[in-house]
């Protein structure tokens, strides 16, 4: 039986400002990855988002950014990788906080935006944050987005690596994503496709009509995006039908 | 034997901003109030500040401050009270990370400047503060600067909390402090003397020469204060001679 | 002819965070107050709120707040007159120079949230900030919520200062305003009826029957209510049939 | 008789937070270059700084840096041209403020840190800034620390600028500079040597004896540099014997 974990990022609103549908999306998946308070969420944030994750019984991750909310995070920095690494382990620690109430505890590691980029770049920085990581707890699982990533993650013996797909937006036969500026809706039934295939067979069909591995362990869906909710819906129905068990990622690896 | 603890305010640098001589007085102290980044410090900085607290053997505490970096958490805001406990809780848990990979935890909190005052003031948002340390982790040590909270404290059955007493600042009658803008240096033999009436006799000498019931199980010394270093040598010699241990707070309740 | 002006905050969104609906209700207004990037806005959005007031030939004010951007600026804080008064003279700089572009300056300064509050409550506060106002530029205008306010403001020979009504939420009868935390939609020909008044009599029906005195000059819209643009339409409806001119601040006093 | 400038950082302290001896460097300077509470500074120390520098009747510029108090605005950021364009007008206008009530306005720009490099790397960043700068004060003057900045510059008609030199940093035969993470302190003699060498050749000899030219108009001295009082006092003795004359950045261009 195929099993699959759906992750989203959550806990992106701050202060007064409100940022995605939380509470709508977060039945459908099985790990938040929870902003930390330096690109976007802040203590009061944190809390609410734990609390609607523990009631879904949804795996909690932290979804550390760079310290720039003005620019959400999205604007890489020429920070050290002992920088980055130590961001990583403060949002990280903030995050594991608000999970001791709940009785758990901080379960993966998925960096955002331009902190993603950076450490996809630089292999010091990359290894700095999981260094960080491990010294933490080295139960952590490190999400991971590309396979340059994922394999620099599977260097460190202890570290628990997953790799994730993607099925609301495309992929190029490099196995790149398009990525959009304002994402543009797509037939549920095509996103459905896409991930009984990844979760199926580990491969999915690219924009241009290939057929591509993506041996992925868990899907991302953007929780912002258009008919985010319905795509959730669907893959729902679908797995069912398709023997697929969705599954936390403490369960996966 | 009298057994006391001393605590001190550390790693209140920031980016390219320095503070406090950490270095020098960390020798001398067995608790560190660890600034938590969001009145002073920053994840570098508590990084730093927990490897030299765990050199020398010194018990970690979290120092949280109201969001307000350009005040120095000096200025009372009129935050409800949870947002006061997520502040603090978000702090605890990023110095707990830093914590981790000395194979320890955070031992203790104390609120600094606004946020104390609020706390003092307030018994909800004491209350609320408290709580979510238990929520946290239930061996947390709650420093307590002012008899009020100490008591507020009290009444949580499995808090653990700790009064503090001042050496280097005078106390008038009803206990309170003479909180000096400019700290004024002052004899280092009458510092020890104020020291060692606390430590052995629970009592201490008041600025108009009234003896007073101070029944401090910790001693704050300002670490920025002058002669902070001297005072600290002093201290340590006399130690020896009227028989006091030096213990951190975890040894003593 | 009755004259009076409609001013609205706007520019309170931030980075990748939208709020309000600017672009719908600027072409019915005659004066905007753009948050000054501490509680709200940043200078990309800045930019953006000036440009489009230019464009519909809407005054430009300054609606500076509190350095707490996670609060809102809603929340007072224990800052000195003079802390407040350099935060109002930076952010009405800040705005000076992007109006600057467009051929013109700042008009007027409407205090946000918080900080109004502070103002209110403390007349050492409110002249601190009035001369700061004076030194930077004479001829701008103080938009006064409140009558305690507007006297502290004629005080100064020199400061011109408007006082300001409320059409779309409810007056006590000691002229008080009954702010709601989610405003309620109410029926836009009361509203209306509240904005003739007003204009034309210097009167306001409260929420209990009675008729008192608003000699306000301007009229505050929230654009962010229900039905703003809505109301901001009916009012525009109606003031060709009551003869009244809606003039900026400028051409009033 | 040749007529120079000198210029100095000033206003980095922030809130509790003190950098640099402005006190005792600013009687010795022409201009000041003043942070934007960016990387630096905060409305408060604003306030003193253009104060003390209204004082010695010297020059008030703004020294903008990116939104990055924690990295000291030393770290490029992936910003825009618009974005940082933006950052500049908005401390720009801050600080125009507050040289208001001296009856004065900000003289010049000089980008700090990580924002300079960015400039000099980027034509497209370097443009859109002197474009900025251009639409709030056409008098303002652009102070080029590097001949490509310079050039740039250049191409606008209406821009002043001033291309600066080093006095107490050596230079490269290709005119870069050698910067030294902790400033060596270096014979006051030959400080003063390389000052009158620029200001009356517009020539200096490197660090491996070669000499260049710097046509330089104006002197950078970093004021945290240890001995920067010294090195002033010894450039004051030294420019009446040479025949030099201090002269603020406006009296030059």
């Amino acid at each position: 039986m195929a099993r699959i974990d759906i992750n989203c990022d959550m806990g992106e609103s701050f202060g007064n400002y409100t940022m995605g549908r939380d509470g709508e999306v977060m039945p459908y998946i099985t790990s938040a990855n929870i902003a930390g308070g330096f690109h976007a969420g802040d203590p009061h944030v944190m809390r609410e988002t734990v609390e609607l994750a523990a009631e879904h019984d949804v795996g909690v991750g932290v979804h550390p950014g760079l310290p720039d909310m003005m620019g959400f995070g999205r604007r890489t920095m020429d920070a050290t990788p002992e920088e980055v690494r130590d961001y990583v382990v403060y949002q990280l620690g903030a995050l594991d906080a608000f999970a001791a109430r709940h009785g758990t505890s901080v379960q993966h590691v998925k960096p955002h935006g331009a902190m993603y980029s950076m450490l996809s770049q630089s292999e010091d920085h990359a290894r700095a944050v999981m260094e960080g990581i491990l010294e933490v707890d080295p139960d952590l699982i490190y999400l991971a987005t590309d396979m340059h990533i994922y394999e620099v993650a599977q260097e460190f013996d202890d570290l628990r690596a997953v790799f994730e797909g993607y099925v609301d937006i495309l992929y190029r036969e490099d196995r790149s994503l398009i990525v959009e500026k304002q994402m543009e809706p797509k037939p549920p039934e095509e996103v459905v496709e896409r991930f009984v295939s990844i979760a199926t067979e580990g491969t999915v069909e690219t924009a241009t009509g290939e057929t591509i591995e993506v041996p992925a362990e868990s899907i991302c869906v953007h929780g912002d995006g258009p008919n985010a909710v319905e795509y959730l819906e669907a893959i729902h129905e679908a797995v069912d039908e398709y023997g697929i068990e969705l599954v936390g990622l403490d369960d996966l690896v």
